[in-house]
């Protein structure tokens, strides 16, 4: 027994709890087989004299491997370790089957042509050098910090109230938190109660137009524009009515045109740092879609996916700061702040839109993370949110001057683009390769990038990608344009 | 200038690096108004002295502290506090507007009934006494070692890469760890490709419903049933045939009866411990099930949202593990596990299923969060789950026992139930009261409990309700109980 003695041994600064301490140790011993089956432990008094401890201790550790499956304490006899160690082991159906592998497809007839493909979505692992869409560099994410807080949430008892179902509609806190948030940094004047949390912008786009959206709606969208968008509102059976986009964002007097020709059920722009082309809706035509919607009383989305990220003086307010008519519903994510993997956005919108908002997410998926919930506000709170935005803001600026500069210097005879005002890409059009060849080509020298084709509509073709910057450092941006260059010269 | 060094007291235990100590140092103190706006600093050299630390240190520190717009380093002139401090202050739209209130209706036109009114969940606070629906203690859910081993993850450089958009389908981890966890517990024969990771099982339900359903189709479930999936399949269209549940499951014969006079799309079942009634469906029904599945080539949702928590003897293996035929789409959740707030479940299906309903996962909200679908995975592979599903079985069968004891003692004449053989939740019926008067009294003496409604159909009325367990020590049951005893005397 002397062996106990030294497996079980207790660390004064672990910050666990000894009688956890002990029932880990033993835990993990019997599965190591250190300690076998059928063993007999020493009695609580011995165990705690020969570690020197409380012997109530030994009995707490000794209860919770008993509980637990591992232990058994028989009467008059003594505490062993259990024959049969702990494993869920269910009851057979019926009798033997012969083993089979399920069939690759469904026995039952479906339509499979009912979900749109929306295909991979060609995102890099990491650790490769690629352009990606225009994400963050999620080396920077202050991830450490956000896990941090949810782990001393987590340990507050007070705190176990919600890891039982919550509010659908996201947290008070982060609602509250976030309304300030939206007020100080965007003139959103709202409350809580015009904010429903999402698991990202995607989920906002996906609620929001399915309230909207009855099949066969007319749907307005720029062209080039976001195609995860597009694909959902054709998969909830809109109609999809294509506007360009300029020098100035989308064309609002062809918007004009078709509403005074038919029913128009919702417009979707992005006006800030337009996806794909990065071009910023002006102010004119922002008054002039508002008033439209006023008179034709449609639905505007207002897709601000990275407005915290925005070099050239100050950015332009959102049009849902001026919308005293509640037609804008106002979409945002924290994508671009901390990083794709940490799913948290928001829709903003009259009070009772978000209600049946809320509502369809019942039916979605019941409700979000509201630990992770809670650990955002809490990062809104003290600072560290707005301290990140500030730093990556001033490191994202660098790597657009930068990144812009390459381009200039390496590859000014091939591509076209314009310097974006914020955001963390630059739209790039190819002048004289097929965008095709050029990323076929770069990715059999290592480097992963998009060949544009996603944003052509029918015979409509761009040669263009949007070529993002933020997540490449000054090396990796050169290695990267020379690549390109290497390949376009061949 | 003595006055930083009482500021700046580095500590060095804290386990954080000296440099980001003395740049939240600094930031707490201007933002306490302790260091004042223009003030001007020491020298990297001299704080370095004062503080008896590296000079590089502080020059990091200051060059964080001006990368987050805190500081500027003048050239030839120092280093000062910044007059204007980093807040995000946007430029204005237009001239100035009139400050508004957002409308609470929206401007524009929408069906406002096209989004089923699934009401509020009518879901205790924390702390309060309640019978809810059948939901774990969250006292006990390890949610420490979750977030503990989130915040280890989250440290890892190496596992930023995790940060990027990943697999919409689940981390590969995490459904390779539960395809084995799967197999060993449930007899599943399936592997990585046979799951799609959800956002609880509510999504599992939401997912596989919208790749099935199209509006107009049959949908068979139980009366009674699980409210949340009728009204799921609803939303998506689905016309529901209501099939009687008895003490062996849902009756088969009833379902066969109705494939011989129409195309039935889909079966919804919840053969282990039924909500509400908490029946088991009969070894004989599952294979007759399965058999009209493959006959009639319908699709059946084998939602087994509480397998693990079985107390009499072994649970019977999922319908699941024997559908060869690939008809059976299987839904699980850790809700019961973890608990409610942690937002994790899983379909199992052919592999061909799973492609396109990843592909509407992509569409819904991109992804779920990697992070904790790999501290999952951890915990499954550390034993921690298996542990903690052990221990809760022991509690709760003992709280199944102790609570159905109090029924029998202090109910007998007001209500009939059946000892469930697992889940957390006695199906109750009302002998004498109308469970709407009994609910409404219990509320007013401290207990919440449902009335019951949610369960009838037409004009099919139950008097019944699920009284939930599991979060509810000896004590509390008594006192409900007693609660329920006081109202039903009056």
């Amino acid at each position: 027994m002397a062996l106990l003695n030294e497996l079980i041994i207790i660390d004064d600064k672990a910050g666990v709890s000894v009688y956890l301490q002990i029932t880990n140790l033993f835990i993990h011993h019997i599965r190591q087989g250190r300690l076998r089956k059928g063993l007999k432990l020493p009695g609580s008094r011995e165990l705690a004299g020969m570690l020197g401890i409380n012997r109530m201790t030994v009995v707490a550790a000794y209860q919770e491997l008993e509980a637990q499956g591992w232990i058994e304490m028989l009467p008059k006899k003594g505490t062993f370790i259990k024959a049969t160690l702990p494993l869920l082991s269910p009851k057979a159906l019926a009798g033997d089957v012969a083993d089979f592998q399920l069939p690759a497809q469904p026995g039952f007839i479906y339509d499979k042509k009912r979900i749109i493909p929306v295909g991979s979505s060609n995102l890099p692992s990491a650790g490769k050098l690629a352009f990606n869409d225009g994400f963050p560099d999620v080396r920077l994410a202050p991830i450490e910090e956000l896990t941090r807080c949810m782990r001393s949430l987590s340990r507050l008892s007070a705190n176990k109230k919600y890891l039982l179902y919550g509010d659908a509609q996201g947290t008070l806190l982060l609602r509250r938190t976030l309304a300030n948030f939206l007020c100080d940094t965007r003139g959103l004047s709202i409350t809580a109660e015009n904010i429903l949390i999402t698991n990202g912008a995607q989920m906002g786009i996906f609620i929001a137009a399915s309230v909207i959206i009855s099949p066969g709606d007319a749907v307005i969208v720029g062209v080039p524009g976001y195609n995860m968008a597009n694909m959902t509102f054709q998969q909830l059976g809109a109609k999809l009515i294509y506007v360009p986009v300029d020098e100035e964002g989308i064309d609002t007097n062809a918007i004009e045109k078709l509403c005074e020709k038919k029913k128009i059920r919702m417009v979707y722009v992005i006006p800030h740092h337009h996806n794909p082309t990065t071009v910023t809706l002006s102010p004119e035509r922002r008054m002039h879609l508002l008033s439209l919607a006023t008179k034709y009383r449609f639905s505007v989305i207002e897709d601000d996916y990275d407005y915290d990220f925005h070099y050239s003086s100050k950015p332009i307010m959102p049009m849902a700061s001026y919308d005293s008519q509640g037609n804008v519903i106002y979409i945002g994510t924290l994508t671009k702040t901390f990083a794709p993997a940490v799913r948290l956005g928001f829709i903003v919108a009259p009070k009772e839109f978000i209600q049946t908002g809320t509502n369809f997410r019942k039916i979605v998926d019941t409700q979000g993370d509201s630990l992770l919930e809670n650990a955002i506000a809490e990062l809104y709170k003290d600072g560290t949110i707005v301290r990140h935005i500030k730093k990556s803001v001033k490191l994202y600026k660098e790597r657009r001057d930068h990144f812009c500069d390459c381009l200039q210097k390496e590859l000014s005879d091939q591509v076209s683009f314009k310097v974006p005002d914020g955001g963390m890409s630059v739209w790039t059009t190819s002048l004289q390769h097929d965008l095709k060849v050029i990323a076929r080509k770069a990715f059999d020298r290592g480097l992963i990038m998009k060949d544009g084709t996603s944003y052509d509509i029918g015979r409509q073709r761009f040669n263009a990608v949007r070529l993002g910057f933020a997540s490449l450092n000054f090396k990796e941006q050169l290695q990267a344009v020379k690549i390109i260059k290497e390949v376009t010269a061949m």
